[in-house]
């Protein structure tokens, strides 16, 4: 199993300061963050668009190719791309050349959004919000399926025999699809035969079991090879469990009552927030034997293939948060490859993303240009 | 004056192996050229737009933001963001988060565009050439000069009191305008109060003096202080002269034939090739006294603040283009700067790319969270 982070560069106010964290300030941690990342031998990190001012991250293919020339092994992943109110050309362009940077470590993953300040700033509806999509995802596959496209759609200009540049490294690009919660969405990629990425932020996760089932059967149904799986959850981990719960707390409060706010969920409790770390809650807060846990808890729910932990909520002191990210690296991820007899090698071949067509491999990988950064080297060992 | 590099990541022929440069390669050698660009004490690098195969750069931001991370002084900027066929948010954002992770070094340059294929490829009408940039400019600016945005053109949704984020570091992020020739866009950017940079490729460089004039008219005439002039040229630099023609004729000629191909050109001979390469020429192709020389000769001409050069114009052998850019940073930089009587800290205190406002300082960048990167930062002494 693959096992990374994803951020969307959370801007709230530092409990070490009391003053809210500047977006130079927050940017320097992020990055921080994927390059220790890279170092204790994570396989993912995932950077997601935001158009607000508590969220640093609007450009992640911007923020990944600084993280590109700061890491070599470590698989860079939008988390999300909102591609239903960008420009798929665009999205493409910028993420093959992040592919080219990286030595073809990028991934694009793209979702309807969950926030939705970007349909209003760029000029979309909401009534179109699965259509747009739709469509875009459309567009999106044919421009990493050919070099040429001729394409026409609803919602953005036609496309007539033009060339798409730069070409990425990888053949294709992987690209995966961001579910919440919706089951059209999921048979959509189980249909498209593109890996779904599962958003777990609530309730109780045995309940999507069902979900994930409606995924790979639609992918069976439409004669594709079962695609992979990512789970992606909150929490947090230190060295113990009543730390991690009594750093996680504050924070996750101030971000989950704001937004509920926004919402119209009511505000966090401590026993909820408690429920949420037990085995059957959706947050993996916890020390690194219950992160564990809870991970092969899953595992045996879901036979995912990655599992992605958002660790930074809201802001939190950035020793801690390194410390987590050091904990994830070091003590979880082996576990977890070793209980579920995984070695490096394993998901260094496994690592395709995906294919629209069903039949390509990611040859395109083998053309790194340089192979110091090229993905699947076994990390150093001792680690 | 300020003096630095531009390039588009061109992919030709590579004369070493008679293979056309892959874009993973070409990519990998562009890094390296501006990383030694800012060890080399150069003041700005470039990177510019296109959307064909015979160049790797179609998304600006995404190269510039691998450079921020493996440089520390040197500014990065686009050179250009065709922002006709782009949408200002996007492009704002981008910059945005390049100048958050550069630590306040990031500018745009735009421009109306001088290759036409974005047009298309992005749904745009090749009528509207002139109108898609000024509308486009407009937006650029209000969302430089405030944080909530109201706006409502022809060419891309309305905007109603939306924010937009990240925030830059410095404030006003420079905005330049890049100039090919056309008189209305010099008086354009002169009446702005923005910077222009005047691309002098081909032809006799005197005969612009009238367009720069115009420029700074405007200008006046609009109650700005003088903005900055920046004049960007091809050129390539050697230990001889003899090396340094006969090392860019092929690579010029190549991609000036092939361009002329396309826009009715005759091919390039060597008599006019040397012509350009005299002092009263447009291309600075010599011995790094030449350069000088000549650079001394246009700043008479023109007074501009900043030289931008295009050494790669083609594929050249990737050691003697790092050769051109060492002469260019540790012999031709020195020496115009003495001559002139500028020294480094009068260069820091001069790199604000102008206000749209014609008032506020870039004071701004002293907020620059890492003071390592900040710019102006004296050079360490000896190089």
């Amino acid at each position: 199993m693959e096992i990374g982070i994803y951020s969307f560069g959370e801007r709230n106010v530092d409990p070490e300061t009391g003053q809210l964290i500047s977006p130079a300030e927050r940017i320097r941690r992020l990055l921080e963050e994927i390059e220790l990342a890279d170092q204790v031998g994570l396989d993912v990190f995932g950077v997601g668009e935001h158009h607000r001012p508590d969220y640093v991250v609007s450009a992640p293919a911007v923020v990944l190719a600084a993280a590109a020339a700061r890491t070599r092994r470590i698989r860079l992943t939008s988390a999300v791309n909102v591609l239903s109110s960008d420009d798929p050309v665009r999205v493409f362009q910028q993420f093959a050349t992040l592919d080219l940077i990286s030595g073809g470590r990028a991934e694009i993953m793209v979702g309807r959004g969950s926030f939705i300040e970007s349909f209003p700033l760029f000029g979309y509806d909401l009534r179109d919000y699965d259509a747009l999509f739709e469509e875009k995802l459309d567009l999106l596959l044919k421009l990493r399926e050919s070099e040429r496209v001729t394409w026409s759609g609803r919602f953005r200009p036609p496309i007539r025999d033009r060339g798409v540049y730069p070409r990425p490294i990888q053949n294709p690009i992987p690209v995966w699809i961001a579910v919440g919660g919706t089951p059209e969405s999921a048979v959509r990629a189980g249909r498209l035969g593109l890996p779904m990425a599962l958003g777990i932020i609530g309730g109780i996760p045995a309940r999507f079991r069902p979900l994930v089932e409606l995924f790979r059967q639609a992918a069976r149904e439409a004669g594709h090879p079962v695609p992979r799986l990512s789970i992606n959850s909150h929490g947090f981990i230190a060295d113990t469990s009543k730390d991690a719960a009594d750093t996680a707390f504050p924070a996750f409060k101030e971000v989950m009552d704001r937004l509920g706010r926004e919402r119209g969920w009511g505000p966090l409790t401590r026993e909820q927030f408690e429920f949420s770390r037990s085995l059957h809650g959706a947050d993996f807060v916890g020390n690194p034997e219950e992160v564990i846990e809870k991970i092969l808890y899953q595992h045996e729910l879901f036979h995912h293939d990655r599992f992605l932990l958002q660790l930074t909520v809201g802001t939190l002191p950035h020793k801690k948060v390194l410390r987590a990210i050091e904990l994830l690296g070091t003590k979880v991820a082996p576990a977890v490859r070793k209980a579920l007899g995984k070695d490096r090698e394993d998901r260094g071949g496994r690592g395709d993303g995906g294919n629209s067509g069903g039949g390509r491999g990611r040859d395109g990988q083998k053309d790194a240009a340089a192979p110091s950064t090229a993905v699947g080297t076994p990390p150093a060992t001792g680690r």
